[in-house]
């Protein structure tokens, strides 16, 4: 029963691509027997080799039972595991020029919401999502298209306790950001362009747990005339106005 | 086959608010015959007076077959309408201090997005939402869900052309505002506080269509640096950095 089309990834740009993103998920490069080699096939193989990615040359033809259409795979197909999940440690370790910007998503167990904001954090440019082991929704096929593909551009931090990672992204510089509706500072209060960030975002049901809002260094709310804002149209708004700050402050407007 | 418990409103609260809000979607109203009328009773027989609304006095008892668990009526029911739209004619005619805002939906069929947006749009306190006639997403369970109750309190404009509609609304001295990847401006530089305005979002698959962008005033751009915005996270975005630069107006900060 198992869907062999979401385990492999053809085309000469999304192989490269998955290897420029994530070549952690990539088991195994197949290209075409006796093909010849493009700029963009000469690249995949270097970096294949680069990421000690074993490369086989084979007939593509045999892979095409494993899906309905007939797809052109331009000569090259990649075989890849489910998403891969990195170690706060290694994330924390991966050297990068500015400030680092993440996602911690509490207890948010529906498939759309989680889809939604790992998109809208992609598109924004953060650095990665943060979510617990527990209490999680799985990264299921609904997931992954909600995502619209984003869940291979950014990374996912699985943690055992959202809790002690919190605290060791503070010993790192980080600043924590709660959302809750009590809070006293609007959202666009404060400024995001400066530090190292983690915007936590809870459950609609329950909102962030209270370990997790007491280590907060700031919490804001979204105004609102009915309601709440959905989980992830929440973090849509808070994570650009960030991007937004960060833009202007980038490229201040001539005026 | 009719779900009964959509097509009634029970408790004083409710009733009030659906009397107050949207009584045009009240077909009568069911009050407990020899119940002693307090102060909220009192309110909803004058507003449904005022409504030219039917009210009956009767055993409410004989409603509980049509609700799963035994629901507390507060003595009242109201049966209701599905949502109601209004006409673009009246909703010009109604009185506002300040100025309107709208969002039209230019063929956005995912019921997930359209009930997303009509939420996003009422949380932000924006006066209406208008759709094509065809191709629009129906008012589905699905949408009224998502859309979380939003449904009742936000006008919903139909319109059988969206172009002519969108001439209406400029002769009323709306300015039309369009998203598109291709555009100029971002999204934040443009000023909403001033203006009787009119967002327009278009289907995730084709945008917004030609004949709409060639009214536009004005045409914005979120920038991704993965993929496009799911389209009711970009509606989130654009919504509430108008509403944030309301706020900001209404109430300047003091520094």
């Amino acid at each position: 029963m198992q869907n062999h089309e979401n385990n492999y990834i053809y085309g000469k740009n999304p192989v490269c691509e998955i290897l420029l993103k994530n070549p952690k998920r990539i088991n195994k490069i197949y290209i075409q027997k006796g093909i010849f080699y493009d700029n963009r096939l000469k690249k995949i193989n270097e970096l294949a080799i680069l990421n000690k990615i074993q490369i086989q040359q084979t007939n593509l033809q045999k892979f095409s039972e494993y899906f309905n259409d007939k797809p052109n795979f331009q000569g090259v197909i990649a075989s890849v595991s489910s998403v891969e999940y990195i170690e706060l440690a290694d994330f924390l370790n991966q050297e990068k020029q500015g400030f680092k910007r993440i996602v911690i998503l509490d207890e948010v167990s529906d498939p759309h919401n989680f889809g939604a904001i790992i998109r809208t954090t992609a598109a924004a440019g953060f650095d990665a999502i943060m979510v617990s082991n527990h209490r999680t929704a799985p990264i299921t096929a609904v997931v992954e298209k909600v995502s619209s593909g984003a869940i291979n551009h950014i990374p996912i931090i699985k943690t055992t306790s959202l809790s002690a990672s919190i605290d060791i992204l503070k010993k790192h510089d980080f600043w924590v950001i709660a959302t809750q509706m009590e809070a006293k500072d609007n959202y666009y209060e404060i400024d995001y362009t400066d530090m190292n960030f983690a915007l936590v975002m809870g459950s609609e049901g329950k909102g962030i747990s209270k370990t997790i809002l007491n280590k907060a260094d700031f919490t804001v709310k979204i105004k609102t005339n009915f309601e709440s804002l959905n989980v992830s149209a929440a973090a849509a708004v808070i994570i650009y106005e960030a991007k937004r700050q960060i833009e202007i402050k980038e490229k201040p407007k001539s005026l």
